[in-house]
């Protein structure tokens, strides 16, 4: 068996998600059918994260395990020929030690959210970025996001069906920059809970909106 | 009668250009149905330029005369919300004297070509970026835009089917830059021939692959 690493970029606006789900094509499923159209074997392909349904990939890291001898270019070239139509790219191949294993052998991730503070509905960036309208003060955000970083107990900002083990996590990074009617969030962790960054922007705007001050962000923290 | 100027952000890739067109729906249409859902007029939209067929606008200027009162506001309103499940957006709008003419009183346009240098299918760029993989030398392809820079007849780099008075424009800019695997071609000139900036696109292309030489960039330009 030879074991690759892969680096994908996807669209996530067509799928259900990352993970395999009854009511839609996972990019996970995209990328198996595209494996065994390749070389008839049925291999299980295992994601670094498992992003939801309408979130994009720049570089999500996944293995798998192939028995046919292939070189890596040919996995990379057969894969993006089989995945052609489908808004999901194979970036990079590399044969990948037995031991490697997307999920665990990852050591950080990076998310970065996309607001765009304007009145006129998004024609370009539809589906990639959320749209506020009114006055949003980003430096409060960026003050009040540095509130959280660090271990922290998260359990206010995971999903109720979260399923990690523990809700402690140590974000590394939570960024507020904005660059003309743009916004991003930039946030980086080992690992993160289910929505907890999709959450934590919803807490940071309503101190961009100033209806919350860092001490409130603090509060929801500890609670 | 009131003159209003509109700014306008769409994406290219579900209309047949900026013109109305026999064989599918044009911006300008979108935009002249969506004014007579609002206010039941039949007014003609003038643009600042003709995009083609999947070419988007960051900021597409236009105008056109209505009968009945309304503020600005209220006709970016209206527009944006008739113009809703299209890729179209009203930025901004603005009451304009009568001799306003979003063609004829633009001093400058400006556009940005987008290439990705790599080997991966374009996933998320699909559509907004010209992939091209292998090695390309930006800093020739900088090199040989400045020979077009200034007044030229530009001839050679027109669409056979281009309906200007004249083939001499004049270029103020053309810039290349490479941000990692993304390269950005931009062009500024008071105006451009129909197809010149993907025409100027592809011959420096042809210098970025090393096929050409600055030399006979000015030699094409001279033909």
């Amino acid at each position: 068996m030879t074991r690759f690493k892969i680096t994908v970029e996807y669209d996530g606006a067509g799928f259900v998600g990352w993970q395999r789900q009854d009511n839609g094509l996972g990019v996970q499923q995209a990328l198996e059918i595209a494996i065994t159209a390749f070389c008839g074997e049925s291999a299980t392909v295992f994601g670094a994260g498992r992003t939801d349904s309408g979130v994009h990939a720049l570089a999500q890291v996944a293995h798998f395990e192939l028995e046919k001898k292939f070189t890596a270019y040919q996995v990379c070239e057969a894969l993006n020929y089989h995945l052609k139509g489908q808004r999901v790219s194979v970036l990079q191949a590399q044969v990948a030690d037995a031991d490697f294993h997307a999920r665990f052998s990852a050591t950080g991730r990076s998310y970065t959210y996309r607001i765009i503070n304007r009145r006129g509905p998004l024609a370009l960036d539809l589906g990639r970025a959320w749209r506020q309208k009114g006055d949003i003060d980003t430096a409060a955000m960026h003050e009040a996001a540095q509130v959280l970083i660090g271990k922290h107990d998260f359990t206010t900002f995971r999903a109720t069906n979260c399923q990690a083990d523990s809700p402690v996590k140590t974000l590394s990074l939570l960024n507020v920059q904005r660059h003309g009617d743009g916004i991003t969030v930039a946030a980086q962790a080992r690992s993160f809970l289910h929505h907890q960054v999709r959450n934590l922007v919803g807490t940071l705007m309503l101190v961009g909106r100033r209806k919350w001050g860092p001490d409130d962000v603090k509060t929801a923290l500890d609670a």
